[in-house]
């Protein structure tokens, strides 16, 4: 049993919470809970570590792999969360390439808070778009906050860390739309039929001049009051199963 | 100036930021930040008193309204929030009633996270329905988290909390729909132009028995994949942007 938080692989899995940079190089992250390590194995994905803490019952994931187990301090010390669920696992980044002709985008600009990228893919996922585009300035999708919040979003959707040149080209034969609160077309009158991508900008200052030089026009969400508002994550949603619908009456 | 923690109207403030029984006694909530004390004047609502820190710059408000200062520490002390914003009003609640003959309702069953009660509270009044009920068990409309999660919606909108006797009066007339991720309607496939009600169930445990008593029947949202799923202030932004889009189109 792991009892010291010097330990390399302890140490290993608080660089890999901690650092983005560290991530991108060993291609790895970490999830946390059972429900999530479940998650990854039901992907066909294999944990190259798993820790499981000392007090964990562990019999739900027994035959599936060996866990390594730590006491419940060094388990505290790897964790993101506040109260540690007890089965800690790191992962190897899925590797999931955009399709070579996709009819459905997101690109999300300057998204800075992880909430809601993790909400975001989430419903970029339940809404069924081919795959989602970060731009630079993007907080990353495998940050411990957005993993949670994802919901395992990011192992089954494509996620792309791309610069501005390539997201021209890969947007180059899509009608691009962004939402904005002054946007010109009603996001309903668009026909998101067609191979499309919708920018959601960043919370504060919405979308920025290097997403604007892509933009076919912005969209907005029709509202019952002058002073209402929704946050990005909300329309983003509100966008997207608008395009979902509209392209499963399309079939 | 007030510079005592014991000063009886202090202990007024926090007695309402931290008692619900005691907001519905007195009729009264906080609210805090200039945004939100300008945003209740412009509701034409006069605050009962009004607070602002020997530190800030309370000029934007001159003239409408004369301000009790207090000391930093006294500011911290009422507020809600880890960096109180330095101006604090105790405002009556707003008593608006539901329409006699409603044409779209928001239930919510038993919603317990403030986060969520506060941006359904903002979405609802985005898309548009003429009022929102609250169960029993429901978090409180002017819980301080709600209000700052609502951004002013619960001025605007008409938020009843009833027992289930009276919520059975007020959807008597309405197809009463209840968003389930095994819903038996697409959520597409219902009439909202016809006069309705949409019940958003708790977070964990969805719609209860007395709310499915009341039900015409359950729609869903359906999704891209087996595995996706959506959060209740999500799925609830969906359906109610949906009744609003067909609404916008009926007129």
């Amino acid at each position: 049993m792991i009892t010291s938080t010097t330990n390399s692989r302890v140490k290993y899995v608080r660089r890999l919470q901690a650092d983005r940079r560290f991530r991108e190089r060993e291609g790895a992250f970490v999830v946390e809970g059972d429900r999530w390590v479940a998650d990854v194995l039901d992907a066909g994905m294999e944990p190259t570590e798993l820790f499981v803490a000392e007090s964990w019952n562990y019999k739900a994931l027994v035959g599936r792999i060996s866990p390594l187990f730590a006491s419940d301090a060094v388990m505290t010390h790897m964790s993101d969360v506040e109260t540690p669920p007890g089965i800690l696992a790191v992962v190897p980044m899925p590797r999931l390439a955009l399709p070579p002709q996709p009819t459905l985008l997101l690109i999300l600009d300057r998204i800075t808070t992880p909430g809601n990228l993790g909400t975001l893919l989430r419903t970029a996922a339940a809404a069924g778009v081919d795959g989602v585009i970060l731009t630079p300035g993007c907080v990353d999708a495998f940050n411990p906050k957005v993993v949670r919040g994802g919901m395992g979003a990011q192992l089954r959707l494509p996620v792309a860390s791309l610069n501005w040149r390539h997201i021209a080209e890969v947007t180059e034969n899509l009608a691009v739309w962004s939402a904005a609160a002054d946007g010109v077309q009603a996001y309903t009158a668009v026909d998101w039929r067609q191979p499309s991508a919708l920018i959601v900008g960043n919370e504060a200052h919405g979308v920025g001049k290097s997403a604007e030089a892509l933009m076919t026009d912005s969209v907005s969400i029709p509202m019952a009051g002058a002073t209402e508002s929704l946050n990005a994550a909300m329309a983003g949603a509100i966008i997207l199963f608008e395009a979902a619908r509209q392209r499963r009456f399309a079939n």
